[in-house]
């Protein structure tokens, strides 16, 4: 196989720099920050059949970017579109865009059903960061406004502990993520766990929906892991103006949560947490 | 909305009862766990379309079972196929299968360029955890053998450490998953980081395909995180025998590494670890 990039990517392009506000005890400040870069790649196959070069998009995933034509190989073989390395011919990665084109062996076999599996669509205008935002713009049902409630900073700080507790299948397994919904009051008003995050996410959500509460502007979303921008997604489009996670957040989630005019907080623990954007919906921060 | 099931999910399908063999310093012995239960489900819609009814696949997600009306209630919104909670008019769960089928009022208008995302094509035969791992049995490339090297406990032990060591973009912003390559020396071969799991592993492999090395076949590979049936079939698509992970497997990862004769070994720590499945490829348990 011969390998051929336009350009290799800069191992930097792997983190993204930022400020926060950092939140300890009864210290607040800002400092500067790396977050892990989330951006979409979009991986396309260049093929023969019956003797035409075809393009055929079959991928488009979140990914850090880095080592992107060894993302584009590995996806093509653990999802059995290829089975050996030496039916790849070429892979180019576009230097101005996220995407990267695998070019087949002439001879290479490929199972067309395969790929419909993952194919997802992406805008026409080319994939980047700014157009996952976009998407995501058009379709917000509830945009946020700044009328909504404040929360404590205590509420936040005794969201973990509070989460582990109702968290019962977690306790028996060490397997599963968990999102919860609380109040300005700080109380649990509603868990859903699963081996999914993004599913743990739907389950609280569709299940606050199925029961017309629908508290969703006056309510902050935990999870128990990362912040991704698949999550602050799904909470946006809910109408959720909060979202904090034990874990770190990525580029992109906070890319989108700040454009949103959303509140983002990652990195919670007992006596700190560090606010990535929307800090004027938190008040009292002494621990 | 009209909420209706067959039946409600009994709670404990999202547990699932294992004997494992617990690893801790020098004592070995089987004891009886329970993993989170993973398995997909399908989610489909039934709409009107120029007065004609219509039954549209739209996702294949893997969950724990549990909260599926709900997981598919919030599914809709937060993808953006419904805007409100009444668009629902009935949500019918299947009793004997992972598919669940969610009602639209006549008048709900959808947006059918959003379903192409979201398709992800299913075996006629139905959706199950069986189905998902007969299909991959069916594409695997290179079937693992019982002939593979034996690896010592300690350097599955050891591989935590390694790893974290190796780990340069998680160590500034603690939001990465990362996959390692190690052989039975105990020498880390190849790491790859990323924002997704699943893209760290895919990394990993393609990595290792490119540089025309493939030691896949005398490796095992350390991954950050839990054990999902996904990452599983990454690895097994690679052909390597032994998948190690810092947190736990989930029911269906357990099923299909133990299908395929392969070792899956979960919750390493630096003093213990327990081994799933494929045990016959480890010795000296003496830490």
């Amino acid at each position: 196989m011969i390998a051929h990039s336009e350009e290799n990517m800069p191992s930097d392009r792997s983190v993204s720099p930022v400020t926060v506000i950092r939140v300890c005890g009864a210290i607040m400040q800002p400092a500067a920050d790396v977050l892990a870069t989330e951006e979409p790649l979009e991986i396309r196959i260049i093929y023969q059949l019956e003797g035409r070069r075809k393009q055929q998009p079959i991928s488009v995933t979140m990914r850090t970017p880095g080592e992107d034509e060894s993302l584009a190989a590995g996806f093509l073989l653990t999802e059995g579109i290829i089975q050996t390395a030496d039916q790849i011919e070429a892979i180019h990665a576009c230097r101005h865009s996220n995407v990267i084109r695998v070019r087949l062996q002439a001879d290479a076999t490929i199972d067309l059903s395969k790929l419909q599996r993952h194919f997802y669509t992406s805008s026409s205008c080319g994939v980047c960061g700014k157009s996952s935002i976009d998407a995501v713009k058009t379709v917000v049902p509830h945009p946020l406004t700044s009328e909504y409630p404040v929360f404590a900073g205590d509420v936040v700080r005794h969201a973990p502990e509070r989460l582990r507790i109702a968290q019962a299948v977690f306790e028996r397994t060490g397997g599963l993520h968990a999102c919860a919904l609380f109040n300005s009051a700080g109380q649990l008003l509603r868990m859903s766990e699963d081996v999914g995050r993004h599913n743990a996410m739907d389950k609280l959500i569709g299940g606050e929906l199925r029961a017309g509460a629908d508290r969703f502007r006056d309510s902050m979303v935990f999870v128990s892991g990362r912040a991704s921008f698949e999550l602050v997604q799904k909470a946006l489009m809910a109408g959720i103006p909060i979202i904090a996670a034990i874990g770190a957040p990525s580029s992109l989630a906070v890319q989108l949560a700040a454009q949103h005019e959303m509140t983002l907080i990652g990195f919670v623990r007992s006596d700190r947490f560090n606010i990535y954007c929307g800090g004027e919906r938190l008040r009292e921060f002494t621990a």
